[in-house]
């Protein structure tokens, strides 16, 4: 299981920065950049989400002095998401709605450029779980940001000037965007949010030079439009890989449901240079009432795996087939190569809403494990290795029962065993470290009508901690994605809303919503350091180094799904789809916020 | 010159506390609370604005290992001045508009209780110079808020339930409050805002325990309406004191212009137990045109001292008649013994807008020393001695150019040498340390008509760095009130819009508008420390002792006069009275924000 994956990784960047002159395609700068592990110069640090870091200054045996080195307000509250960049001397911090960039200088802090657009403040309504952004990308010497508007803005990376824009959808009707976006060789990849007003989910690729438009993928609709070659597309059938056949979305909608079909694009993608895919997840189908969408509503919650070049569809995995819970699958998607039963296979991992770690092989598309992640998870028994459906229990099922009868004590809640907040993966152990939710709910779908921009969400929830409460409301835990085993797990009071970041200091990171940022044993999940920032954390932590010196950071700001009660002063319990109830205890811990926080171990 | 003041306050206290049960009025909760240097127990940490404490863990040979301990954001952004309060175990934090109120359990900083007021934001544009708040009081177990609608509330220190609340006056008409409450034995003493808007400034007494009304006194208006006894109240008059006689105030203006006279209150006001006598400072008087109100307008821009019981004035001082350029005498007014020619004597210090460090004997109201406090003053030559009136420099006179003429160069600006910031005061070396402005302006006055609630102000001002800078904006100084001279300077890059804090461990500290909190030396401001809060500083430092470890905090929020264009977004440069030209480059340094921090030194 233990797998040295330093290596490869390296090796393929390595490799894609010595051919870029023979592929004129690839993005030499970010490569570049991205290679050296001073800088944290995507997202997720890497093509693979493993947001795992080389540096080792801060390790174990010292973390424990970790302190505060610098701060820096974003001056808007709300729910943070996402992470800085930091590329050589500069870096990168963004900010939910309005979507502030500040380029700061390192040596300093002070502000090399301000980026503040002037959005419409009429976007805010229309973003279902707080106005959060996750942050931006880097390549080519530009700096990229999606806003909530879905304008997705080039600037200058020197002087923050406008170098193009793009309009990715329309707000008016529902359109809006939280997802970061995602530079892959020549590329800007960005999708779309809106999966509570019937929008259809779509990945977008721009050129990363001119902002043109290359390709649109939907995640419903006609072979055409979700770019899918019916012989070729492949999908997990009867125990082997087998093509997807005609109009394999369009059988499973009645009617023109399809058109209201969600399938929204708002997480971590992923990609693999050799094999030249991206990977990526869906969202919930259009409108949460099941009873209004009979059939499998393909491809929403699905992962699918498409050629940037040509944005053609490889192979496509649906976790949920007919969601009845809203278990989007947009949850990232990391890639490495893990030994099942004593075979090493280029895979991808993905930890869903639905409460199923899945372990795919990332090149074929074979589905090699699924197992629960959290042990409360009740929906389904199981999933059939065969069918790669779940087997769906029945006192579960809001679309068995029926519009308007409510169905209690549905584990996980919507906001799934684990939502947007991304893993970490750490070379040198193999294991997965994974914040989670420990969340339950009632679920009443109800019949709603179609009126364009507004919500299309038709079920009434409310959420509440898990009851066979391992202490709390989330856990960290460490996972085998070749046996599909829990290693350890570490309870917190609230959902881990954080994303984690593994370092080859034997350390791994993450924040809590109560505040604190914590340092904890891969090993055993053992808290070696914690630290309480302002407000609650849902952003990723990050490292960087500078000046010989590594540093550790994090957004801290409440907000995103669990926090938005507090983000939009909501009090109802059933408001925020459940959330403001569940997470009401919140408000006794912390308080809105927006700063960025920075520690570093004290000069010696 | 050097002092050891301790023993005299201490003894007060203990005093004070010792005859409760004879003076039925004494509040013994608070100066229970005072006398115990582990709580920061008042706004000043006293009743004589010291800003001294005693606690001396933190001290000059370990300042430079100070780091941070732990956060809080307040979850409201714009400028945060003022500071918390700590009694016993438990943290009183508030906010700016809509001021907030959290009781902070120090052991987990967990929130005991959160008072949310609902404010109508009508009153944010009634707000000239940002909606700040200068904090909280305590006493008699209760916790005293002075809302920004002018609401007086008295919250039960353990629940948080509101005992009483008092209303204080009508933003309908441009009032609104921004000072701190302050509780004086068995009264809660409050002021208004609102000079910008013609209001009548004045101070109000209200008792402790009903929140009944016991006294208001005018700063402008009848002797009555004054509360002057024309036989008794004093004022300097020809190198001596004086009675002030009959209709001081309404002699000074012309018909009825001093119902609009201003003379607001929004200051420190400080208390001498023995004396029983209460002290502070008036704002400017009604329009900044000087023009329509020919006269000396009494009593604005006057320090007065009042009896607390009665509310009659012992004695007052004008330190600026017939203000020409918005210099409010609102500045605290610290107590404290000072040597001057050889002789001791019970003093009263204050560093007024216009620039002159005054000492007056705080019993008798005698003029001691007043010299400029930065070189660059030079609207008036010097003060006369004699009459104790400012000798103007008609070059830097827009009262007597009249209206629409522009006149340059003056210095200092109307924000002042000082302006709420208060100063510190070393109680071992009997100097003071003081946060000052270095800043010039243009100056010129319009013919405005008076419209209930709307902007009664009459001139249009551009501010600036002063030509003959110091290296910035702004200067740390260290005062010598005995002589009146500077004993050593500390230039700073923007005005220091903080309020200082001194301690017997040798350390002075105060926060910058880019967001830095230092530790300097009293001696000679060396600095020996310094750490960047996420947001630009214009909240107080403050220190308190929890298990056993010191703690030093700050709020960190830019705004207040100086960061008016960043708090309220303003970008003309004559906006915020002058005030966003003049601090334009804030925007290279910091950004909104507003958070608490706190500080102490690392496990050993």
């Amino acid at each position: 299981m233990r797998y040295e994956h330093r290596s490869v990784w390296v090796g393929v960047a390595a490799l894609a920065a010595t051919v870029a002159s023979v592929s004129a395609v690839a993005d030499p700068d970010l490569d570049k950049q991205m290679a050296d592990s001073s800088n944290w110069a995507s997202q997720a640090g890497d093509y693979a989400n493993h947001r795992y870091s080389e540096l080792n200054q801060v390790n174990a045996s010292n973390v424990g002095k970790l302190q505060v080195a610098w701060t820096l307000s974003t001056g808007v509250l709300r729910g943070h998401e996402g992470s800085p960049l930091v590329i050589g001397d500069t870096m990168y911090v963004h900010s939910p709605f309005p979507n502030n960039v500040f380029a700061v200088n390192l040596k300093d802090q002070t502000f090399r450029w301000k980026y503040e657009p002037k959005q419409d403040a009429d976007v805010i309504p229309v973003m279902c779980c707080d106005t959060v952004n996750r942050g931006l990308a880097y390549g080519d010497g530009k700096v990229f940001l999606q806003q909530a508007d879905t304008t997705l803005v080039a600037l200058d990376a020197k002087s923050g000037k406008v170098v193009w824009t793009a309009k990715n959808g329309d707000p008016k009707i529902g359109e809006t965007n939280t997802n970061a976006p995602h530079v892959f060789k020549d590329k800007v990849i960005t999708g779309i949010s809106g999966g509570e007003f019937g929008v259809r989910g779509r990945l977008i690729a721009y050129d990363l030079k001119s902002g043109k438009k290359l390709w649109t993928a939907l995640s419903s609709g006609t072979d055409a439009e979700i770019m899918f070659d019916p012989a070729k597309t492949m999908t997990w059938t009867n125990g082997k890989m087998a093509p997807v056949g005609k109009d394999s979305s369009l059988k499973t909608w009645q009617g023109e449901q399809y058109k209201l079909g969600g399938g929204t694009t708002w997480g971590w993608y992923s990609y693999d240079p050799k094999l030249n895919l991206i990977y990526y997840g869906s969202g919930n189908p259009g409108t949460w009432n099941p009873a209004q969408r009979p059939g499998d509503n393909k491809w929403s919650m699905t992962i699918f795996a498409r050629d940037l070049d040509s944005g053609q569809a490889k192979w496509v995995y649906q976790m949920t087939p007919h969601d009845e819970w809203d278990f989007d699958g947009i949850n990232e998607v990391p890639l490495a190569d893990v030994t099942v039963k004593g075979k090493k296979v280029p895979s991808l991992v993905h930890f869903d809403r639905n409460g199923f770690g899945y372990t795919l092989n990332r090149e074929t598309g074979e589905l090699l494990v699924a197992e629960k992640y959290d042990p409360v998870v009740n929906w389904a028994t199981k999933v059939d290795m065969k069918t790669g459906r779940p087997l769906v229990d029945k006192r579960y099922s809001p679309g068995t029962t029926g519009p308007d009868v409510n169905v209690k004590d549905i584990c996980p809640a919507a906001l799934g065993s684990k939502d947007q907040q991304p893993a970490s993966y750490d070379r040198k152990s193999g294991y997965f470290m994974v914040p989670t939710n420990h969340v339950c709910m009632t679920y009443e779908p109800f019949q709603v009508e179609y009126t364009a921009g507004q919500p299309y969400v038709g079920a009434t929830l409310t959420m509440f901690p898990a009851p066979n409460s391992h202490g709390g409301m989330g856990n960290f835990i460490a996972w085998d994605a070749g046996t599909g085993k829990i290693v350890w797990s570490k309870p917190e009071r609230f959902s881990v809303w954080s994303g984690a970041l593994t370092t080859a200091g034997d350390l791994v990171f993450y924040g809590t919503l109560e505040g604190y940022v914590k340092a904890v044993s891969p090993k055993d999940g053992k808290e070696l350091w914690k630290f309480k920032t302002p407000s609650g954390i849902i952003g990723n932590v990050f490292t960087y180094q500078f000046g010989g010196k590594q540093y550790v950071g994090v957004y801290s700001g409440i907000g995103g799904w669990a926090g938005i009660g507090m983000a939009a002063g909501l009090t109802e319990s059933t408001a925020g789809l459940g959330a403001v109830g569940g997470y009401k205890d919140l408000a006794r811990f912390t308080t809105l916020g927006g700063s960025l926080f920075v520690f570093s171990l004290p000069e010696t």
